[in-house]
């Protein structure tokens, strides 16, 4: 069995499209009625299709990320669409539960919005069965915020430690045109997140935190030797201690990347994951092998057939709690 | 012959950080006299002899990146800076000119300056023999500017294709708390600029413009596969028509990332650099090599002798022709 923990649900119906349209017009606005033939017309095609197609069998599926848009400050307007957002990707997992486990978007905004995250993550996690989240590190899309390492976040974690569940540590669109969403904001809120974390001792205070840094670690890996040499020169922790409680996924998308990362960070650490559909589509002319088909890549690393199981299933199951309550037949 | 193209004057005589407070405090300062001897005792024991021990023989030096702090708005402070600190690397380049080729601080500013910088880029490079200048692509440290591709920058390529020099893109002090400036805003900054070039037309108005990408590309390499896939996605050029004009540094340090660099960028387009004494310090306890002897990972990388001689020194004479002249003797 082979679980993909990076899935966003990219190909939404028209009517979210709208409803958001609506919501940012106005401030007010109802989500016209999308019928079940609507949502797997969505994903057979798409999501389901290449999963089935690639020999992966659940994927681990949350709204999709750029959308999220948690620079809108406005409160009411970011629990109302994180909401139908979650309402949606748990429909589609309800329709095939045996391959869609459902994380959920939370309504940060700038200011934070704490109350509407905590609602939000109770109304998911404990009410309908979610088996993580989305935790945006920059919700003001500028860096206007403080480090994910500041106090003010603290409330949040002592509920996501609550939950037991995992936090994948994503952005959404990027409002600053130095940086493309896809091409450098993502990658960098990975890299300067897991610098964050190298300084603090937040695991230390909440020893239960489960992050998953997505995109491969963004530039960690390639540089494990310079966030090595920096703690030495600070005194700050070894990276290697961050990894009780931080993992990352492959969504990198060639095989010397995924070489790389085998080879640096621990099988114990890594999550197979895709993020189809997602950034990349289409497949390299050389070689044939679609761009984020990541299975070929992780197949070709060279790994044990013990880390190999780890990578595309144990470490998913170790990390996500819920997966095994969706999942029974997996046991 | 080895040429280290990315090294820093990170062992200024006190003097420069009293010039530099004074500047700071009242606008106005003068740099005490600096005696040639004290100049010599900041590199001898330092970069010099880290060079002699591991068998390097010429470093391409400029001041302190960290240090340039082009966020400090004021034009005539930042334009006495930037000629204090040129002044000192060309008077340690004038001491050692087998060892050190001057590269040049320039005075940018949060508004630009760029009458202060074409000023200095005359200077140094006529005058003094400089052999290149290291760009900001955001001297407001907050990312408040436009990417490198705006056209508010041509002005400066205009100038930089005349002088025939290559520019390294290097940032300064981040001055937003969520980016640690060695781990994160240095590795973000590399990676955010090559994606906007990528989808720029930049090299085709400017064809002569050199850029070097420190740090090994920051994360690009590492997610060689993402970008390419992104181009086709978009009908962008494919990163590899970029590698006319843009080469990586191998300040990566350990080797799995210097193995990944050099198999994912051709050989032409990686330009040997330790950037010591710089972000790390002291040695990997498990192999005894220190973090930033890059020289240690090349040599490991299973190159050809070939292309081992064009990433230790062919490169570097190619990317910076300024070096020929300072160093006769290699031809």
């Amino acid at each position: 069995m082979i679980i993909d923990i990076h899935g966003h649900y990219t190909t939404e119906p028209a009517q979210l499209f709208a409803f958001r349209k609506a919501q940012l017009t106005s401030g007010n606005a109802t989500l016209a009625a999308i019928s079940d033939d609507e949502l797997r017309e969505s994903v057979e095609p798409n999501q389901l299709r290449v999963l089935r197609e690639r020999g992966g069998d659940l994927m681990v599926f949350s709204p999709r990320a750029s959308g999220m848009e948690h620079h809108v400050p406005d409160a009411s307007i970011a629990n109302a669409w994180a909401q139908a957002s979650n309402d949606l990707v748990h429909r589609v997992s309800e329709l095939y539960p045996e391959h869609f486990a459902p994380v959920a978007q939370l309504p940060q905004t700038p200011d934070g919005n704490h109350a509407g995250v905590i609602a939000e993550l109770r109304r998911t996690i404990t009410e309908l069965g979610f088996v993580g989240a989305n935790l945006n590190p920059d919700p003001s899309g500028t860096w206007a915020g403080k480090p994910l390492t500041d106090e003010s976040w603290f409330d949040l974690y002592e509920v996501i430690q609550e939950l037991d569940i995992p936090v994948m540590i994503h952005v959404s669109t990027a409002c600053n045109p130095n940086f493309h969403t896809l091409g450098a904001h993502y990658l960098n809120a990975d890299t300067s997140v897991f610098m964050q974390l190298l300084q603090s001792d937040i695991f230390q205070r909440f020893p239960g935190l489960r992050f998953v840094i997505p995109h491969g670690g963004g530039a960690v890996p390639y540089h494990w030797g310079r966030y090595r040499g920096l703690s030495m020169r600070n005194g700050w922790q070894d990276p290697s201690e961050l990894l009780t409680n931080v993992f990352f996924d492959t969504a990198v998308y060639h095989q010397p990347g995924i070489d790389l990362l085998t080879r640096v960070v621990p099988s114990r650490n890594i999550l197979f994951a895709s993020e189809m559909l997602g950034a990349v589509r289409g497949a390299d002319p050389e070689t044939g092998v679609e761009w984020d088909n990541t299975l070929v890549y992780v197949k070709g690393a060279g790994l044990s057939e013990e880390n190999e199981r780890r990578i595309l299933l144990e470490n998913a199951l170790e990390v996500y709690p819920g997966l095994a309550a969706r999942v029974p037949a997996v046991f």
